[in-house]
């Protein structure tokens, strides 16, 4: 299967400018490259995400929300990311499983071998690797949120970003956790310097994974 | 508990129509009653329903409908069919855990122990005393359905109607596989009569539960 990268990290970590410019770079070298994202990533799964970001859809059960994350996923593998590794595509994705553990197993609290038989279920053999975790102080996260939130007028991730700083503290420290106990596949990038010094760290990862998948 | 009651059957077997009048008779009993449906029943379980029923989604993988449907019943369960059954009342439900595996085992060919794990997953130790299986021949209910969509100018249950015959073929199948395996709790009714018919079994079976559930 074609390389397979997944980008991760707390909200306002800076993921999203980062996987655009990584995109232009890779296909500038001649890749084939496909930019997706979870949830979400094609109409259906667009749709869960809608369900699951909605603000106004607070009372959402924790079970409910891993199941509908576990939905949008096994959508979006079969529809698009499994086509495209098929296809020998470079797939970068922002968030993928390792979100699940850390946001419904260290934030929510679920279950960490029922979140495990979800994502499998969902996922099957399509794993990323090489997962780039863009780790930063939450509150500062959090103010680049908000921050954009309130420049776009965009209220789309607000169920989330509503959560108290404990929440987002767990998230942090269970993503942290995961770096630690898978380092060959989890990569940490220092996430609050400058985008160019964030994109250097990005593109040293990056490439040395492409060249260790070339000589596979 | 409280009694708990659900409906089950194939497109068209008259669920609707005699749940209704179930409901109205025992309200005029003294009964405090609750009439639900799946998927459904609340804000977000809806939501997850215009997802799962819309016909414009026939892409959907079998297994991110699987998951929506186990989505929408965690959320339906804990917000809505729990606390009325701590509070003492008679939940009808129109589709439960049954739907599940004659729809998504029997008609899509999931695995039954998945199934299961997710019905147990959503629905914990919420299960019903007594289902009324509405059994008729799959043409009579699809010709019915179809009636009632271009009556209605209502296209909500669309993309389970529009799948093959032999499809609903095997849910038929599967529900009266479940009657034969759980005659105790899971009761036949004879849904191609007509419905005051129908109505009298549906009363016969009902009475008998509810002074069973008095008497214990």
């Amino acid at each position: 299967m074609a390389p397979f990268i997944t980008f991760e990290g707390i909200e306002g970590s800076g993921k999203t400018t980062q996987i655009q410019r990584l995109t232009k770079l890779l296909h500038q070298q001649g890749h084939s490259v496909l930019q997706t994202r979870e949830p979400g990533g094609c109409s259906i799964a667009d749709q869960i995400r809608g369900i699951l970001l909605h603000p106004d859809n607070a009372e959402m059960d924790s079970r409910a929300e891993l199941l509908l994350y576990a939905a949008a996923r096994a959508q979006h593998i079969e529809q698009i990311v499994r086509p495209a590794l098929n296809d020998n595509k470079v797939v970068i994705c922002d968030r993928f499983t390792d979100a699940t553990i850390a946001y419904q197993g260290d934030g929510r609290g679920l279950d960490r071998d029922l979140i495990s038989q979800l994502n499998h279920l969902a996922a099957g053999n399509c794993r990323p690797g090489l997962t780039l975790l863009f780790d930063l102080p939450v509150e500062t996260g959090l103010s680049r949120a908000l921050q954009r939130e309130s420049e776009q007028q965009n209220c789309t991730e607000g169920r989330f970003e509503r959560e108290k700083t404990e929440f987002h503290q767990r998230i942090r420290n269970g993503y942290l956790q995961l770096a630690k106990s898978e380092p060959q596949r989890v990569k940490i990038i220092q996430a609050d310097r400058s985008p160019e010094q964030v994109f250097e760290q990005v593109r040293g990862f990056v490439d040395s994974f492409l060249q260790a998948e070339d000589e596979k």
